[in-house]
């Protein structure tokens, strides 16, 4: 095997970011639709969609499952999973999975940021771990076959997913703390857990989460790599780059915003630098998995485990969801 | 002042009952508009209660503050005040508080036994207080004039709720688990920082509330309430009876379940015992409030202080509201 995959962007989508995935050679890319929208927002999304794969045939088709990737690389096309990093579409009721999930969700993250009905997220001051709603909820995730991806949940929220979960959970993109204390990064003990249960972490670009944000170095990104394949497994370690392409500065005020302050809150950022922050010069779109396969190896991984990192781990999860 | 205030019913809304409680001498009750609806389903209920005005306006009309109490008193009518058990109408957008108090909101629940977005339901295994949203929702509820009602909600969410507040905040109805033990009573420490801040405490007489359920004495409730009142004032303690009046069991199935479990959860119930609970004999509807008075004059209160648990505490408290 020999796949590529980033398994989280948020770009705003047009032909020429599906083009720069497939010069960057993407088999499949895990991608969000919603943050804060309801159920009615999301058909939205998903009609905008239809919308791109009708008009960009040649380069992507909405992924299903694995065979898709598979699919995907033997046609030279990127398979696009539909995922979510808030449940809000969900609203209060169970039997909405069922129905995102026809409509092609295969990851959702339980919360974002604060606390949502189902767990608590990475912001909030307590944690309560995963809620009466949330345990249903993974039932029902687990039974459909969409991941529960712990990006921007709190820690005991998280390691409460993994316990509860019967199926593999995912933090789709995020850093360890270790080497850049985030909010949104995690800590040894929890990465430890998640690799152990056969979770993946997808290691994230996003410069908020680089230590030296966007000056951080590719030699630097590429031993943390290294030191998070020792804690969690080499099989266990991915990319989700968390690139958001293109998107104007009102996008991330409002995945930080919602609606649910009338002030503003600065999430990642502050007041100083309230927009999205710049992509370090070796990764400023998904061409960057061509330095990255480089800076791997660099530091001492095979090729067949770079090929893993660089797409083959997250491969072998998509395997298992269904 | 001698007003009689009923601050929660949910019952099955008619004539005949608007009638039960003129006849009990009601100038004021807090109806309960909504557990599980979300912003459209909220204005379908507004929109019930606009007919049920219209049809039965010489028995009732919209309360919008203390004065509408007075006025109710004058024209021997009952002011309807509307409340939320959940805050799910919110959903999760902090500008739709204005819109819900524009409509007559003035007391809102931030939890229905399970997590909110707001703050963590007495049903839950862990408390993790009122959230990043919650404390915004606060903020929003006292500059409007809307009552933070804590009545559902867990421990630590209502001492936060109290501590975050502004103003004094209610809890509508539930009784001290001192004298009956339930997930939905509250603790003696809690009972007193209530008072002591301004706050009150609608009695309960929903059965699941009471020591021996259906089989309550009127005495033993009557001591329980001397008890409450040495705990937290005399001036903090009034009636908020549940009172579910005609309602079928299929509504309180839904009231616990919602549609947040495929399962089915009995809440305070059981599986051998689904349904309503039954009213104690001495309270079968609203015009138990005489026996209340009987009852609680046996007791050693004064006729003063009757009148305070039986209305004029929860009159002096509206005053407040705005």
């Amino acid at each position: 095997m020999n796949y590529r995959i980033d398994n989280l962007q948020y770009c705003k989508w047009s032909r020429e970011v599906f083009q720069i995935n497939r010069e960057a050679g993407l088999d499949a890319v895990h991608v969000t639709l919603v943050y804060h929208e309801d159920y009615d927002e999301f058909l939205i999304r998903t009609n905008e969609w239809k919308k791109h794969f009708s008009e960009n045939s040649d380069l992507i088709f909405l992924g299903k499952n694995y065979k898709d990737i598979e699919k995907a690389k033997n046609e030279n096309k990127t398979a696009i999973f539909f995922g979510f990093q808030n449940c809000s579409p969900i609203e209060d009721d169970i039997n909405l999975f069922e129905k995102v999930y026809e409509h092609g969700c295969r990851f959702m993250q339980l919360t974002y940021n604060n606390q949502s009905l189902l767990a608590t997220g990475c912001y909030e001051k307590n944690d309560s771990g995963v809620t009466n709603f949330g345990k249903e909820a993974i039932k029902e995730m687990n039974k459909l076959g969409i991941v529960i991806d712990m990006s921007h949940s709190a820690e005991k929220s998280t390691f409460d997913a993994i316990d509860i979960s019967q199926k593999p959970i995912a933090i789709t993109h995020a850093n360890p703390s270790f080497w850049h204390s985030a909010l949104r990064n995690k800590s040894n003990a929890l990465l430890k857990v998640l690799g152990d249960s056969g979770g993946m972490l997808g290691l994230s670009l996003y410069a908020h989460h680089l230590k030296d944000s966007s000056n951080c170095k590719l030699e630097n990104f590429c031993e943390m790599a290294a030191k998070t394949c020792e804690i969690m497994g080499v099989k266990n370690v991915g990319i989700g780059s968390d690139l958001c392409l293109n998107q104007p500065n009102s996008v991330v005020e409002w995945m930080r915003n919602g609606t649910w302050a009338k002030k503003k809150n600065y999430g990642e950022g502050s007041k100083s630098k309230p927009g999205f922050p710049k992509q370090p010069d070796w990764f400023v779109d998904a061409r960057g998995f061509k330095n990255l396969e480089i800076g791997l190896k660099k530091v001492g991984f095979s090729q067949e485990e770079v090929n893993g990192i660089l797409g083959d781990n997250w491969f072998n999860f998509y395997k298992g969801i269904n």
